[in-house]
Parts: structure tokens; C-alpha cells; sequence
């Protein structure tokens, strides 16, 4: 059984993480979608919000899991026995970021591979941070996000 | 079973080609490596030399095979049930010119996805061109392709 | 009267170049579509031909002329009173081009202003090349062009 | 009557901004450069003193506004009946990122373009945290800002 | 005699680095490596650690020196009578900084030149900030810097 | 004696060449200015043209000498005792492909350098190809080149 992880802040899941998530599936025999939780960071959403937001946005998929991490995600990968790290790649900007990242894994550990998948060009201009912008402006995010997580958002920002 | 589709030139197949496929290979149940046969490009080597140093120099992996194809790659994939065609990724120049063609192949077939993988970094001043171009002034090309295809430009060069 | 002059060698006339003309229309009183006669490149499409495809494409807009020019764009920008050269940027290497043109033609005459213009992030991957290759290849680009191009392009390659 | 909005921080106005603004105001009627206040930001200058800067350095032109705005620009800039907002664009980051700003801004109001414009190369390098970090170690910087802004840098640093 | 300078935060001084060093060690008679005292950042090592660190990685060559510097970089270079500044480029996001800051440096003082060097390709991945982040997370750093920065880190981790 | 290499096409040399050279000049002990003798390319200059206009352009300059190489660059560099290879660096697209170039001969020859200096932001735009497309069009290049090679283009182009 071919599994991958996919890592990710996820405060929140947007359709354009979604979008990458249904295509990693369809690669894979499972994925993992996994929270980092880095200390360095306030996220908004706390950790189980966030896992919670990611379950319901993807609940008619069989073969994703939703979990969290601690540390490197090498570790992680290796410990569920997973061969692939997937990520998203939008832009250029992306690109340098990610290629940083995914030379140090394979540095750290050789036998997982960073695969990067595309999403669909519509969600080019989309990431958590526009999101939150946008909900504390009490624009309308439908477009961008499951119905649970704008519901969150709306409880949020009143 | 998943299958992957590598289309390329491989005029001829380098080290960094090779890396490649060999994490495709470990993704993936079986990796079709496919030499685009374009009428606008004339290669310095035949489709069939180029088949021939392709299968030589991973004659010791047992999920490769060898092919070529004409016309569209989702074409192709679509004939294979591959679910995935595999590109490398070294850098910013390959990204864009990659996203487009990601971009329009998933625009003339969804159900084909579009894996960028990324070469050892030792790669990434590799492309058949400077090897050609090397081979040319008869400089040693020993670490950047298999021994066969040494041979082979040896040969061509004198 | 704001008029604006949008060059290019339309090879033939896409959704992408439709796009920005039309962005174009609504920001100047007038746009002149400008075929580049350039003797370094060989079109597919006669000059005629461009200039029929591009009128027939863009009929039902009323602020647009159809012209072609020999020479600098800045020199025909100038005799046509205009005070913008329009310029489409879908990507990072559109970019850097652009970019060289945009201030050599400023060095040049630097009371004519270039103005860039986004197509809609879904015309990012299509440009008159990939046209090209696909109607060679028989597909299907009626969500590309224009029909009156897609006819043009279904007599050429039969 | 073609309108435009220029917005930003201008913690302080640059020559920069007003080679921008001014490339601007020939090629609409109107010009409104419009300081964002955004919280998530703390600004050296108060939202006074940057409209009070910004006014004084352009004071010799007569189609330019100066405004502020709170939310979405593309409300603001539909509020004033503007069909543009412009962005000026010096270099690869500043690309991605109004890429991105552009594209989320004609998702949410696909009436309002934005229209880049590219400063004199002799800008490239400057921006307003530049500004504040030179003046802050006392370095002259008459060739980077209006003579008015010189002056508040000065009291500022004493 | 030939000065350079090669200014950094060195939080801590890194593989990647010490081969710009060396490089720059056999171009230059004298390279003088100087800690930027920037208050706007706080580093994890104190400025003598930093210092300390950077003597004891480099103890081997002959024609490096260490120092430190608060204000401007081509203020320091020209008092210790340097002809350049020395900085590594890894790749395009380094790239558009660097260039900003060595036009700025050149408008501030022509006289010194900014002379970009490229690390070895397996540092493309490493920086400062990953390296305490593997720290941190108690991974072996070993490989990414000189043994004497490894047992500081050691130190500083528990 | 620190020895430095400059190789290019020089197909004619520009004011941006000639900014690179002075500022290697000032550097290095000697600047040793390289045609590339290139079957794949057919210049518009003959070597001898290409050679007569770098050393007008320069004969102001006493540590600078004008030769030409046929084959690896690295070698060149190797038989003049030179320790870097210079290069200009303009734009995001001569920095990928410079990097190539750069680590290949750093794979060939590790103890020569390349060195990457920026010449003046006036010279973005500017390249030979630019040049030589102004001069057919008759357009005054005067601001581009020096006067020798303006006169060289002008009788070329009649």
C-alpha cells in the first residue's frame, strides 16, 4: 500500500488545499493530511479546530486520514510508513520555499520523496491568510472554503 | 495497479533523467518512460538509439519500460491507464515552462495528473544540451551519464 | 481622447489576447490592435489574415481599430497620438521580457507609457504557439479561440 | 471621466511612489492615492502625516487626490467610481505577490482592473523600509524622497 | 592589496558560509568576515558568540579577519579600506534582495563593488534559520557546520 | 597577479559590457576580455570586427587585454593562469542559465570562481541583440554603444 502525507499549517483548509488533497488520493492508496504544530506560529483556529475543519470538509473520502505532528515531518512520514510527502506548488514564490525544504528532507531522510502536485489555476491567489483577511472583513469566502469552515469563520468574527 | 507515464526528449538520457525515474519507480507500481517523437526538434541521436540507451541504462529495475509516442502525452497516458505523468522540476525556468504544459494537459484530460518530482541537487546544472555540448569537445562525461551512452557519443564524436 | 496601442505578432488570436483587449477597452476611448510585421519570424497566418482574424474576433467592440506597423511600436504609438502601449503578463518570463521592452521603449520615447495588463488566471497557459501545435494535432481549440479562428485553423491543417 | 485609485502604505511617499503617480495622472482623469490603514501594520508616520506628505510632494498637479481607506480597496475604489487601480511594479516579488492581490481583487469586483506600471529602473531598489532604515542612521537621502518627507525624516531622528 | 568584506547576522555561521569564504579567501589578499549589528533582529548567539564561532570555523586561514559593524555596510568597507563586499547568491529569492541592496550600496558609495559568489550546490538548502531549527528539534547538524557551532547549538539545546 | 577572464559573444560589445569590465578592471590585476568562438551561433560581426571594437571601446584601460577562445572557457581561464571567470548578472533570466553555466564549470574546473558582478540598473534593458535590431531600424544607438562601434553598425546597416 502506497501512502503519502501531506503537511500543512491548515488555519484553515482551503479549496485549493482540498483541491491537491482529492488529486494526492486518487495517486495514493491513503493520505494522510497532517497538522504541524509548530510553536513558532499563533495560529488562529486552535489544533483541533483545525483537524475538525479538515474531517468535515473531506468526510466523502475513504482514503484520507487526518492526524498532527510535532518535529520534522520526515519522522512523521516514517513513522506511518509513508514513501511520499506531498505539496502544493502555485507559484514561483512557492517553489523556492518548498525546493529549500525538500532538499533538506531528502537530506534527512532519503527514502521519503517530496512530490509536488499542481492545483487548479483558479486557486492560484488563494492561501489561509487571505482567507482570515477577508472573514475579518466579513467578506464572503464561499468560493474559497467548505461550508464548515466558513461557518467557523462566521462564529469567529461575529 | 498505478502506473506513471516520463515523456522526454532524451536526446540522449543523462544522470539526472535517471534519478528521476528511479523515485518514480519507488512511487509508482510500474514507470513508462516515453521519448516524444517531434517532427520540429531533430535529435542528434534515432528514436531507436535513444530507446536503446534508456532501457540499457535501467536494465537493472524491474518496473521500467521503454516507449515513444507521437502527438499528445495525455494521449499517450490515456492509452497506458497511466493516472500520472512524472516531470522533474530543477528549477525556475523548468517551472514555468512545465506549469504551462501541466496546465493544458490537465485543461485536455483531468483524469491525468501531472507529478513533479525533484532531481538530486547535484543535478541540476544537467540537461542533454551541455552534454551534447561537452561530448562535442570531447570532455570526460563519465559522472553524468550511464556507460553505454558514453559509448555512444564517443562513437558519434570520434 | 485616451488612446491606447496593443502590438503584437498574433499568430493567430487567442481567448488570452481577447481578454486583455477587452480589459483594455474599458480603461481607454480607444485601443489599436497592431500587427507586428517582423521579417526575423516566418507566421503561420499571412498579415491579412491576422488582421481578419483578430477584426472578426473583436467585432462587437466599438473603441477597437485593427492596424499593423513596420519598426519601432514606440514611432507608430506616437504618430497615432497614443499615450499607453497595452502589454498582457501572465507569467514570470513574460515578465522579464516585458520588462527590457517596457524600458527600452521608454529610453526611446518616454512620453508613451506601458501599461500591463492580467488575463484571467485560466488563459495563463495558452499562448498562439500551443494554438499551433494543437490544431497541427487535430484537437480541439474551440475554447481557446475565437470560431472564426478555429475555422481558419481547421482549413490550414485539413 | 476615467478614474484610477493608487493605494499603499506610503510610510513615507518615495520618489518611487510618485514617478508611479505621475506616469498615473496621464493616463486617467483623475488619480486618488489612497493610504491603507491596516492594523496589522504599525506605521512610523500617522495616517495624518502620511496624507500631509503625500499632498505636499504632489502638490503641483492638479488631477490627483489624496484619500484613505479601510477594507477592501476594490470597495473603495467602486465607491469613487474608479475603473483602475494601479500598482506600480519594480521586480519578481514585488510580481507574485500583486499577482495575487490582482487576482483575489477581480474575483471579489471583476469591474475594477488593475493596471501596472513600471517606475524608472533608477527606483528599483527603492521602497519605503529602506527610507525609515537610511534615515534612521542619519544617511542623506534627498535623492530618494521630496524635500518635505527629507524634513520629517530629520525631526523624526532627530 | 585587495580587501574584501563578507557581512552577515553568522546566527551561526554555516557550511554554506564558510565555502563563500574560502572562495572568496583565494580571490581577495585580505577578507574580513563582519558581524551586522542590527537591532531589529535578535539573534540567538551573542554578538562575541557569534564572533567566536566564526574565528574557530576559519582558524585555518591565513587572510581572514573578523569584525563587526553597526550603520552601514559600505561605511565599514571603506574605512578598512575594502574594494568589495562579498555576498553569496543561492538562489533567486537571495537574488532580488541582494540586487536591491547592492544597487542601494552602489548609489551610497560607487567606489565599492559587490562581487556575487555561488556556493557549492549542496548548499542551496542551508541557512542560518534551519539550522537552529534542527537544532532545536535536537537533529544532527553535523553535516551543516563546523564542529565548534555544533557544540555550541548542543549547548544552547540541552 | 589576480587574473580574471571575461567570455561573451560580444556581437557588438555594449555599454553594459563596457560597466561589467571597468569594474573587474578595478578588482583584478588583469581583465582578460574573450570572444567565444561559437560554430552554433552566426554572429553579425566577424572575431577580427568583434575584437578591433572591445579593444577601441577600452584602449583607455591598461590592465585589460582582448582575446578569443575556441572550446571550454574553463580552459581558457586554466592556460591564462586566471582565477575567476567574470559574469554579468542582470535579470532573473541570465541568473538561472549563469548558474548553470556556472556550476558545470565549477564541476570541470574547481579552482577557477565565477564571479558575478551587476552592472549599472541603467543597463537592465540592454543586450546585443537589442542593439543590433535598433541599428537596423536605423534608430540612434549612440546611448547604448561607444563610438566605434556605433560608426561599425552604421556602415553595416548603410
Amino acid at each position: 500500500m502506497k501512502i503519502s502525507v501531506y503537511p500543512g499549517t491548515f488555519d484553515p483548509i482551503t479549496n485549493g488545499h482540498i483541491d491537491i488533497i482529492e488529486r494526492a488520493s486518487e495517486l495514493f492508496d491513503k493520505v494522510i493530511v497532517t497538522v504541524a504544530v509548530n510553536s513558532a506560529k499563533t495560529p488562529m483556529f486552535t489544533l483541533e479546530e483545525r483537524k475538525e475543519m479538515i474531517s468535515e470538509s473531506l468526510h466523502s473520502h475513504k482514503n484520507i486520514e487526518v492526524d498532527s505532528f510535532n518535529g520534522l515531518v520526515v519522522d512523521f512520514a516514517r513513522e506511518k510508513n509513508a514513501t511520499a510527502i506531498i505539496r502544493g506548488l502555485r507559484a514561483i514564490s512557492d517553489f523556492e520555499y518548498e525546493f529549500q525544504m525538500a532538499l533538506m528532507n531528502r537530506k534527512l531522510a532519503p527514502d521519503v520523496k517530496t512530490v509536488f502536485l499542481m492545483p487548479n489555476e483558479k486557486y492560484t491567489y488563494l492561501n489561509s491568510t487571505i482567507i482570515r483577511e477577508l472573514a475579518r472583513m466579513k467578506c464572503d469566502v464561499s468560493e474559497f472554503v467548505a461550508p464548515c469552515v466558513q461557518k467557523k469563520l462566521r462564529t469567529k468574527f461575529g
